[in-house]
Order: structure tokens, then sequence, then C-alpha cells
């Protein structure tokens, strides 16, 4: 390498008439910090996959040093220590932030809407990439789209809900804004750190557990001891986050800016894909080993009421904060003229082949 | 660069030693030829697209020079081109091939089979990926997924269908596969070129058309004359497809390979969120401007029939040849597996939400 950058050196004036040749000599390591602990998934693979492509086509130029949460001890903390230049990069979820950017958690998902081929069309194709940014500019950061789960399920719960009277007093765990919604109807929302639901749910002190769908709900084990799976309402599709550094971003030659712009677009397409494919495994094999366990939709009264109450509190964000405003307004308006089409392709040809 | 490839030589020895340095100074052009013409919407955006990440990651040492079928003449030749190195890589669809290589067309879509995230798993973490490349590397091709249309629509008709004896005797725009069965249960299956079908819409010399989805059908006009648009059975997903000749994959030196399979994979996603977004649009604006066009589905005898008669054509197929039999029970198997899980989330979600 020494004799590389010697000689580099001494042909400077070669290396501006051949741009990639200056640019091939600087490597760039990458610090980043994700959310998940070690064994997490797909949601752990999303940014390994993510920086496997980089390096690989950069051929070494930009390389990748991933912490976990059970090395920086900061699961949600990635927004201020990539904020604060700690780490370059993060892998998280917007909605994680609420507390200090309200307007984060929409870039994540919103009850009762898009499901994830909708969603990454807001994104790509109307005005989902520039309000984001809007979020985020104030902080330094840029934020990219970062793999959805797909569409979430609404739970495991012991006892079938066969109306709004069964929801009531029940002890739910299920976090965020769905959480808010859940309150307004009379939920008992908990909030028990993840270690400690499948105890709690098998003893009964709570009631139902709200976790993400079968991939990554499976090794929770908590089919093992609820029979009922209801279809969701609050995250029709979750997308996570990149998370970079202004600064960072700044500081890499454009190739290497185009390098990762791609690798974490097609890493976030990849985790959806993947998600799809692990959740199918899953559910099949969780009804293959637990025979009791049966899906179930919400009655349409609770559907509504979730709705009409996920609604209303929306338009309350909405009237507070014009950026909320703006957002909320985009989605819907997205929403109308998207889901039409979802109506008459997939969902009608999934309806019309019910039974294979 | 007579400089640079000078000092090059001189120091080859260096080169050996720092290997970005060397591949660094190599620009590779590849000749693309699509199928579609020059204005061919979304279809033809997606090799841009590729290319344009693919130039632009690798600081411009891989160049595309892109021709449409108004240059090369042979929108349905591709395949041979590519294959004799008339030109290096191929933007079209696998199933207008199955005259020559009647197993590729299952790789674009199987009538009653995967909707797109389902196909994609399918690809990339079951069989999928394999069983192509088994199909195409006896022609020295390598074949990757080039773009997703999304599920394509049924067709326009100007008359309700509301019993199989509603379709005997009408003279349909159906090719392909979907032609086949539809000729098994009367359908006069016709096959004009695109340029005679909105006249031939119009004057009644035929009953319907099927073309792709909203994105595609809107400039073609059939909305103005036919009042029936009808969901899908016959390419619940259509995956088109980028062949590479192997001996041009091979002279790519590791780093500029990796940089063009993610450019093809991003642009393959990017084409299924493209034609949602795009989908969307389309069917917004054409129930606007044409408020008689009405969304059909077909009745279940009808469903019933096309896919008992499709299910009969692939069972004869699967008898005749080893490979067809490999695929279509991976495709089938993989069916059973993933599509419960569709079924419990965004089918359900989309139907519990239904009147939004």
């Amino acid at each position: 390498m020494f004799m590389r950058n010697t000689i580099l050196a001494a042909f400077a004036a070669v290396a501006v008439l051949a741009s990639p040749f200056a640019a091939a000599d600087k490597t760039y390591t990458i610090r980043l910090a994700e959310t998940w602990g070690p064994n997490s998934g797909l949601l752990g693979d999303t940014p390994r996959n993510m920086a496997a492509m980089a390096e690989k086509m950069s051929n070494g130029r930009l390389k990748f040093r991933i912490d976990s949460s059970n090395k920086h001890k900061a699961p949600f903390g990635i927004f201020d220590m990539v904020r604060n230049g700690q780490y370059d990069m993060g892998h998280t979820a917007s909605y994680y932030y609420k507390g200090t950017i309200p307007n984060a958690m929409y870039f994540t998902t919103t009850p009762f809407g898009m499901i994830a081929p909708e969603m990454y069309a807001w994104f790509y194709h109307d005005d989902g990439m520039e309000l984001m940014q809007k979020v985020y500019e104030p902080f330094g950061l840029l934020s990219f789209p970062g793999g959805n789960t797909s569409n979430q399920m609404g739970g495991w719960f012991r006892k079938e809900i066969n109306s709004l009277d069964d929801l009531k007093g029940l002890k739910i765990r299920t976090p965020g804004f769905a959480g808010e919604v859940m309150s307004e109807l009379g939920v008992a929302v908990t909030n028990l750190p993840p270690g400690e639901l499948y105890t709690s749910l098998e003893r009964g002190t709570i009631d139902a557990v709200e976790w993400v769908g079968p991939a990554l709900d499976l090794k929770m084990g908590f089919h093992q001891i609820a029979d009922y799976y209801y279809s969701g309402w609050q995250e029709p599709n979750a997308e996570v986050q990149f998370l970079i550094n202004q600064k960072t971003w700044n500081k890499l030659p454009e190739d290497l800016q185009e390098v990762l712009r791609v690798a974490m677009r097609t890493a976030a397409y990849d985790m959806y894909i993947q998600s799809t494919h692990e959740s199918g495994a899953a559910w099949a094999s969780m009804k293959e080993e637990y025979p009791n366990v049966t899906h179930k939709v919400f009655p349409p009264e609770v559907i509504n009421a979730l709705r009409e109450t996920t609604n209303r509190l929306l338009n309350e964000f909405a009237a507070k904060d014009e950026l909320a405003n703006e957002i909320i307004t985009s989605q819907r308006d997205y929403l109308k003229q998207v889901r039409p089409w979802t109506n008459i392709s997939d969902k009608a040809y999934l309806n019309s082949v019910a039974d294979q």
C-alpha cells in the first residue's frame, strides 16, 4: 500500500485526468449502529445484506462496522448517536423516536394506511421521500427506507374477540400509536419488555400480545400458548429505516454515494421479500405443530371503532402541526388514488381464487 | 488516456497488489436490445434505470448502449441476438420464446399462480433462480428478474360475462398460454397486432382485449370504447427479464458483476413499484373521464373452468418434460406455503377495510 500511495502522489497530474483512479485509492469505513440485538432474523440481516452489496460493488472502498444493541447498549438511541456523529449510520425504525420527532412515525406506518407496495410507491413516486427529508434535515440526517416487515398481524389472543365489549378491560401488549388507539377503546395497554411477554401471556398477566408477524413471532413462541391469531389494522406495512449523518454522506465521492443509495434501496426491498418468504414458512410450521392455532379477523364493529379512533387522533395531530398535516394529507390522498387499483388487482384476484 | 495506460503497464506489478487500481482502468460498453419500442413507458424505463444506476455506481466503467425495437427490428428476437453475441444483454419477457424454449414461460408468470411479492420470494428464497438458470444455461445465457408489471387485468369487454356460455364464441385478443386456456372454453382467440386492436374493438371485429393493466392500457384507449374492465386470472404477476450473454458476464471483474447484478435487481423491484403507482393514477383517470367504466370479476363458474383447464394443461406439460415437471411442482408447492400467509395478511386486511 505504501508503494502504491507513493506512485499515486508522484502522478497526481494523471489522477486528475482519470477520476476513477483517484477515487479508487480511498477507503471509507462506515460505523453503523442497529436497534436490533445480535440474532434478530430479517431485521439484522438487512443492514448486513446492504453492507455486503456495497462492499462488493465498491471493490472494498466502502467498508462497514456494524454494532448491535448488545455492543452500543442504546437500541432506541440510534437517532441521537447518528445525529451526534458517534455513528455514521443507523438501522432502526423512525416511530421509535416519536417522543423527540413526532412527525417521524408516519414514515414507518400509519394504522389503516398503505400496504407495502403502496407505501414504496408513495415514497418513490409521490411525496414520501421529500416529506421524510423535511423531517430529518433539521437534525443533519438523511433517512432512507430500510426494509419492510410486510403487513403486521393484530396479535395473539387467548380468547376470541366478537364485539367491542370483549376488548374492554383486556390487557394487551401493543406499543406506540396503536396502543393509544386501543386505550381509547378501553383496552388496558401494557408495554412489558420482550423477555417477559411469553411468561406474562402464559400466566394470564396479559391477555394478548401484538408483536410483528409469523417470521418474527415464531421464536417468541406465542402460538404455543394462544390459539387466536388476528389479522392486523395497526401496521399494514412497516418500513424500517437507514439513517445517515449528512457529514458522512458529504464526504463520499458521487459513485460511492450511489453505491450506498442503491444498496440501501435493494436491501430494503429484499427485506420485504425475505419477510414474505419467512412469514409463509413460519405460518405453515405454526399451524402444523399447533393445530389449535386459528386465524381470525376482528369483527366489523371493532374494525370500525379502531378506524374512527385512528382518524380522530390523526386529525388532532394534523390540527396541531403544519408538517404533520402535510404528511397525513399526502398519505390519505395517495391511498385514495392507489387503493382502488390494489382492490381491482391483487385483492380481487386473491378473493376469486380464495379456495385455492 | 495514452499516458495513463503507459503508466499502468509500467507498474503492472503494483496493479496486482492493488486490484481496484487495475479494474478502475477499464471501461466496458454493454450493448442491450429491448423488446419494446422507443416510448414504452415503464417497460422501457426499466433498462434505462438499471443502466443509469450501474453507470453511476461504477463511475462510468460500465456504459450501456440501449437499442429499442425500431432500431434492431426484432422485438421477439432478443433471445437469439443475445445468445449469438450480437447483443450483450436483452430486456424482454421469457414467455415470448416458448416456441424455442417452452420451459421459459413459467419465469414470466403462471395463470392462477403467484402475485408479485410471492414470485420474488420464490425466485430469491426458494428454487426460482436455480431453475431459471437450469433452463438458460444450455444456451450460454444468464437470466435475471427484470421488472414486474404487477397483477394484470383480465381485459376490456364490451359485454358483461355472467356465465361460461357468455364466453363461448367471443372473439378475444389474449396471447400465449392464456389464449390456449380460453380456446379450450370455446373462445375464438385472436392475436392481432397491437396497432389494430383499438379499431377492431371499436368496430366489433373483436369483443374483448386483454392487454396489461391500467398503466399500460391507458394510452391504448380501450376504456373509451369498452365499459367492463375484468380482474385477471392469467398473469397474477408478470416478471420481465434481463438476459446476459455468459461470455460478456465472464469478462467483467467481480465488482462490476456485482454492480450489474444489484442494478438489475433494483430496477426490477423499481418497475413493480412504478407499475403500482402508474396503475393507480391511470385507473383513477380512466374512471373520472369515462364514468361508465366499471370494474368486474368473472363469476365463479368461469374462474373455476379457467382454473381446471389451466391445471389440466400444466399437468400435460409436466408429464411430457422432466424440467417442466420440476418447475411446475416447485411453483405449486411454493404457492401452497406462501399463499396462506398472503391470505391472513394483505388479503384479510384489504377485505376488512373494504369500504375505505
